[in-house]
């Protein structure tokens, strides 16, 4: 006979799911409603407007789709290109690649732009890009790779989709609520992002947010969207204003635990997470500075929730994963894809960005490093970290 | 400034979601942990093996996919169908027509088989299409269609399938754990289900099994699927044995609360979990025939966990719903489709299932409809259902 599961409690400094507010466990263990109920209605209609909120953004069609983040990215591919058409791909991480994998699996054609992970996508090639395909219908990025840590100019690619009469499609699964992000001020058409990054959800639920040109390209398509369960059209009818017409049915206390944690962020205010991400990455990177380590990214485009750390040469990455997560029941992730063995992503996203998690997560290293006998300079990094925070 | 959302406490008789077990709400509410941690891929291989159990079968490929039942439909007509092919669809209610939108979103011909809404698919219709379309790659149809309440026999149905060398696609979304389902001894090529029907678990979940031969047919596919989020080929690598490759980042707290509901299922035992279906159905009827109301699907073909109710003469049907989730907290289901405005759906599903709902249901029905003048056998249906249970 089973047994009933009962998780460890962990701290969570991976690539997500990050460290979650107890209030909002609590919220998704309230008692299931009806998805058609007065009341889920009335909440459907709250986040949307916190979500709004969090975007920076009045469009209208600003709703959580009932699924993890990579279900948020095809809803954007595949509400806004048909088969045949063409799209600009700008690639430097994993995710890059994926939009390409969704660009193809529509039928449609991918043109790469390539930059080296851990850079940001480079607006010349993308301009050259844009110039050499008149006929593309959306340039597609990625604001804030999580396999990498870099941050791209988001608002200067939208600026050039435009220029170009391209519709622009953002992945900020990773930078919403943790870096500056203005969908209407920047003019972005499609965006989406994920819960369990600086939202500080449980995973499972992705906002997305289309603008007026993007409704009007969804709305006016020649052929039908590939997936029904996410079928803006059919989508907006459930979501949106009016009478709700039955679509899918969505995942009650998910929703629950996604609104409490917008209420948590509005009560924080955005300008306020924006800067309390920030600090926590200048302590930390004090601290991993003084150990000696170093970052992939350069310090311009280092997006402060997901740092990628270099693996001081001959320790095995997976054994101070190990440790830590046996040791201090603290989880780092590993890297992915070209930096897979090559580093580690620390995450201080959400609830994780905080000084508690920063100057555990160096005490941790230091200690573990220092008993592996890698060159690092042992018991500095804590101190550094103290520094900075006195300052 | 918002705030916090507070559920009002229902008692859940609709279509789904039905009543979730606090034991189930607690789980989700458990701390977080990531999706690639060793506890969690050991609650995921947990989590197969009981739904391996609910379904009965061996099949290694049964897991759940992290989005609702749409998207579980869509993971077994997606990855199975290719363009151009051929799929025998049977319509006897909503969910049959989501089928066909499915096969044409493949790019595929749906060759539709119509029964009438209430009414079992018909057994020699099927082997007429069969017959006359040699050429098509599987049958679809639904087990438990919840838009009515009736039950198709999906042991012959698949054996008619695979008489004509077809594969067996099933809906039984409705059907999991509240009646009769054998995939291995009927020999289900492909299936899929929710968790907020008979499983009484929040929604958000879509558990699917795939037999030796749908397997097969997915890993030799001619082209990708067009979903990178349902590929099953990837998913497979993820949720498959040895080691995990990252896919996409599971809902960790919605797969707690699974793994509850599938834990309390084992502890019921799958049989009497049946039992207790059937048994709170008949007290249910027998309350409802008291009234002098009546039941759209006979008898014999009658789902026990989804009631569909006519709605007496001269009765605002949305007006007896209303009063029931004002005064009693208790919600039914509207019809839908074709019977929209005729019949009420009345869920004794999963935890819902029990005697307390069922009269407490017939004693607010009677009240509200006598209240409203209606033409019923007033004060009749609790003591029928009581003279029930004593038997």
């Amino acid at each position: 006979m089973s047994k009933s599961f009962h998780p460890p409690v962990r701290t969570l400094m991976g690539p997500g799911p990050s460290d979650v507010n107890p209030r909002v466990t609590a919220a998704m263990g309230a008692p299931t409603i009806g998805h058609l109920d007065p009341a889920f209605v009335g909440l459907m209609d709250d986040i949307k407007s916190l979500l709004q909120y969090a975007f920076q953004t009045s469009n209208k069609l600003t709703i959580p789709v009932s699924a993890p983040g990579s279900a948020g990215m095809e809803t954007c591919f595949y509400n806004l290109l048909e088969r045949g058409e063409k799209a600009i791909v700008c690639q430097n991480g994993v995710f890059g690649g994926r939009m390409k994998e969704n660009v193809e699996r529509c039928g449609a054609e991918p043109v790469m732009v390539q930059d080296d992970w851990g850079k940001p996508v480079d607006l010349n090639k993308v301009e050259d890009a844009l110039k050499a395909n008149p006929d593309a219908k959306l340039l597609a990025f990625v604001h804030a790779e999580t396999s990498t840590g870099a941050r791209s100019d988001a608002k200067e690619l939208t600026a050039l989709a435009h220029k170009y009469d391209c519709l622009s499609l953002v992945d900020s699964v990773t930078g919403l609520a943790g870096v500056e992000l203005d969908v209407d001020g920047w003019g972005i058409d499609a965006i989406y992002s994920g819960t369990q990054k600086c939202l500080s959800c449980p995973p499972g639920i992705s906002p997305v947010s289309f603008g007026d040109r993007a409704v009007e390209v969804i709305s006016s398509r020649k052929t039908k969207v590939q997936s029904w369960f996410l079928d803006m059209n059919l989508v907006m009818g459930y979501w949106g204003e009016g009478s709700r017409a039955y679509h899918h049915t969505a995942p009650v206390n998910s929703m629950y635990g996604l609104h409490e944690a917008l209420v948590i962020l509005e009560e924080e205010g955005l300008e306020n997470s924006w800067a309390r991400h920030a600090r926590n990455h200048e302590a930390f990177a004090a601290g991993i500075e003084a150990m000696g380590l170093s970052f992939v990214v350069a310090k311009e485009y280092r997006l402060p929730q997901l740092n990628s750390v270099t693996i001081p040469e001959g320790i095995e990455e997976a054994k101070v994963r190990a440790a830590l997560l046996k040791d201090y029941n603290l989880e780092i992730g590993a890297g992915l894809g070209a930096l897979a063995g090559k580093v580690w992503r620390i995450g201080l996203m959400g609830e994780s960005s905080c000084k508690t998690n920063v100057l555990v997560c160096l005490g941790a290293l230091d200690a573990i490093l220092t008993d592996m006998g890698a060159s690092i300079n042992s018991g500095k990094a804590v101190a550094a970290a103290q520094a900075y925070y006195a300052k």
